[in-house]
């Protein structure tokens, strides 16, 4: 079927190439022309510069895909767009949107007859060959008008998306599902470090990594992806101890506390990554401090 | 190959009985006659009633594979064993014992010119079908003498075991393993319990399992496993909050700070286990005594 | 000097009467005819049953102490004052209120010439006697005009109180006070749970409680509150494992993640007392049938 | 009364001081000249080279306090000792030892008649002036012959000390006493860090300690410490921020996780003193590696 992609950054343009592979056609928009030209030539994909050209370009009632950054960036798209829609089109967002965001927005867009889809979006860069996994919130016939889409994208037509619910579910799926991805990914990151500990042992963790991708209670995606990660550098050497986070960490913490659900691996998976980017933590400096006035332990100069 | 069995519970008698279906001539120990009879009866098992019957029937040098309780069994099983053995003999521990006990038995056998092999192994109940996960820590030449059998029991001859390091060393691995198993469970447990709250969605768990399963960030085989669980049972239904633990988890905390390794969320993880268990703790009775104390609060009579 | 003390629960009773006590005319306002009765009858209370009533009662530039709910009810009460207020008058806020909502009703008091006054108060039922601590936000001379108010409710004219900051930073100190407050309790209620299940060596806890409280580096009003809870009721039967928590908490939490400070110490604090009020764990019965389904383990009936 | 005070260090001076100040006669022995002769120096104590000596110049049956390094240092002396002891003589271990070793230690001593008394001893530097909070473990009669010892190092003769049960009762007191300790200064460093985090406030520190030291719920002796810290260097400036730890901590963990008592914020304390002393974190290394590999953010060089 027909489908305007917004955003061309890797995540769009990959989605639209997916798309175009298996005969779809995609009209592409971004506001970059670095963006346009490269997926133009990576993917040839037709890439307008603006989306009064993108809209003029799609049947009624169109079927829009926004993949740019969450927050600002897809609130200026939706007022870019707004006086463009008609009623009938459906716009989906797949970016790592906050599901509360996305509920204003299905709310503001019915308003004006449109339809607005959440839908969370897992996969990363390796989506193309793989697929996605794509959890869809909002009007039930609005998801079904765009099902060639959801099953070209999907590792497989028939799994690896749904709809999940009302609008909003998409994203608080999404949500979840990274908050799980961080407390795995902080388990396996702490596993690992304690065996590089072990210098007695001399283990050889690109190895065991291997092992463990076969047969083991722990294999999965992330080992696969870890196993290559140590196999290519086996001492992780170059690479600075410093973890960025997104968002949906955040969001996931505020809303475990919110429902009083105590969340305290995801939780923590999130504070070590905060920690991570402590250069000078006051806290410890503080620690230091008062052992030194109570225990006269002295402290290290710094 | 000829190997000895000892231990005919469920994780002895399935790697017996996979190795019997690759051709290896298993013999099987076990003290107890309903194991053995059981052991017969699934996988047409020879089991024999004495460790002397047993080690009669094996050509030395002799394999013996030790697939009972982690602890005192294994001592108990080795002291057995150490007037029966011959020089040239090898003994795996395939349990979960923990890796100090391991070095200390290989260093007693070693004593007596027996080769003994640490052997962490990962796959429960689905390793009979699927293969197992296998660290094997020890004498090089030892390890390669058995690879036969690690080969037959590894989901494939080239991929999923390992001789990983000198004795102890894989049943460290095996430990550390865990840990990261009681991270990452932990981290699927807090999220799908977040999605079960947030009731104004109704999200449908076992659909967004399964959904996950493909293409996401957080598809693994622990997660196949928790679609499976939540089909059967959506919500959980009957299932006691009562979370066990079995050592592992608890020697990866000790070890992690006895290398001066921060693992919070494996840490965490075993501490929610325990705290699963609790009926009635005494520190959230002293928080809401104080509570009452400072500020009036009152308390709930419990 | 005059105030008008508005809310005359527990709190506001008891500020009143250390006001009045120490020589300031007090004249105060319930929406409660109890509440009113009570402030009376026990501290000999002039209580209104209108604002306007009570602020006819008071001299202008009017000084007037809010001591009710956080949240709706200030928000309800200002807008109640609102018509009444005259430029030059005083609001103190003495509630737990979120400083982002301090923040806003100082701008919104300053468009009406009015000065609004953040003031975290410490000391719960204890402050009658000993005097609160107080940490003023908000306009400098505003704060200086009712200094004489601070000096009678603080503990000493000279310490216990201070203006820390502009509008917000008052019940920003307040919020971390208590982030504080819950580390603390946490790290004795976990330390006497320890002791009170160590069985083999029957440690008295009232005891220890008592000699901490004399020369250790533990020492501490919360100590002092403990020590009296447990000499009153060692067990602490009879209390239920139940602790709630009045949003400061959540606060302290929330503000942390958004200034990227680990703070996994108050963090734990607050997820314990959520923990402490699951009946039925989602989280612990996915554990235990995740570890069914690997290992065979079994679950209970729950 | 007499009494031996093996260990001239600092605690073991002070307390000597302290004893010899109230009218015991107290001689002493270091095995370092210069602990001797600062002793000698500051306090005017008596001290002898060598624990042949020291137990000459005692009346039968002697009182020793040990104040050495916990561990071997411990055990070294007790050797030393042995044979220099005669039937009921007491030795104290006034040192952080493990309480397993004490218990050891105990069984060991009373073999030879010998009465040993595990006493945890809390107050630091500070106990000369303000004296020492003491837990005492082991034979009552024992602990009641030198009641006038415990008398004059506690803060007063009727409090700050007790015989709190059989052998190893008082260094598990003590012990524990740490982790909570531990707890508690994690959650001022951290509500502290907050604040100064919080820029747009630009809180005072020391002013806000000050403020809390009078009737705040937080109030405690380790709050009047961190009050004079942040008063001396309000910005901790060249501190580093690098916390140690000396082994009650880690046992506390160990032994509550043995008692099966969830213990998060004493864990996480810990947890964060290691954090503290990491460099180089592999954890955070994998983490930024794992993002880098699935979603293609890059990582910094390190």
């Amino acid at each position: 079927m027909d489908i305007g992609m917004i955003g061309l950054g890797r995540m769009g343009a990959n989605m639209a190439a997916r798309l175009q592979r298996d005969g779809h056609r995609v009209a592409g928009f971004d506001p970059g022309a670095a963006a346009r030209q490269a997926a133009a030539q990576a993917h040839g994909l037709e890439a307008f510069d603006s989306l009064q050209a993108l809209l003029a370009a799609l049947p009624a009632p169109r079927a829009l895909w926004l993949m740019v950054p969450a927050g600002a960036p897809v609130d200026a798209t939706l007022e870019a767009l707004r006086p463009l829609l008609q009623v009938g089109d459906v716009v989906v967002d797949g970016g790592n949107s906050n599901y509360q965001d996305s509920q204003r927005r299905a709310a503001d867009c019915r308003r004006d007859g449109v339809h607005f889809l959440d839908c969370g979006t897992s996969g990363g860069v390796w989506g193309l060959a793989e697929g996605y996994s794509l959890m869809v919130g909002g009007d039930a016939a609005a998801c079904e008008r765009l099902r060639p889409l959801f099953e070209t994208l999907a590792p497989a037509p028939d799994r690896g998306w749904g709809r999940v619910g009302p609008s909003g579910a998409g994203h608080f799926a999404k949500m979840v599902h990274n908050g799980i991805e961080y407390g795995m990914m902080q388990a396996y990151a702490e596993g690992f470090a304690i065996m590089q500990r072990k210098e007695s042992l001399a283990l050889d963790l690109p190895q065991l990594a291997e092992i463990w991708r076969h047969g083991s209670v722990v294999r999965s995606w992330l080992l696969d992806l870890a196993a290559e990660a140590l196999h290519d550098n086996p001492s992780l050497e170059g690479i600075a101890p410093y973890v960025a986070d997104s968002g949906e960490g955040r969001w996931t913490v505020a809303e475990a506390i919110e429902l009083d659900v105590a969340a305290p691996v995801i939780t923590l998976s999130l504070l070590e990554r905060l920690r991570s980017r402590e250069k000078d933590s006051f806290a410890d400096k503080m620690l230091a401090a008062l052992r030194d006035r109570f225990g006269g332990h002295g402290v290290r100069q710094g």
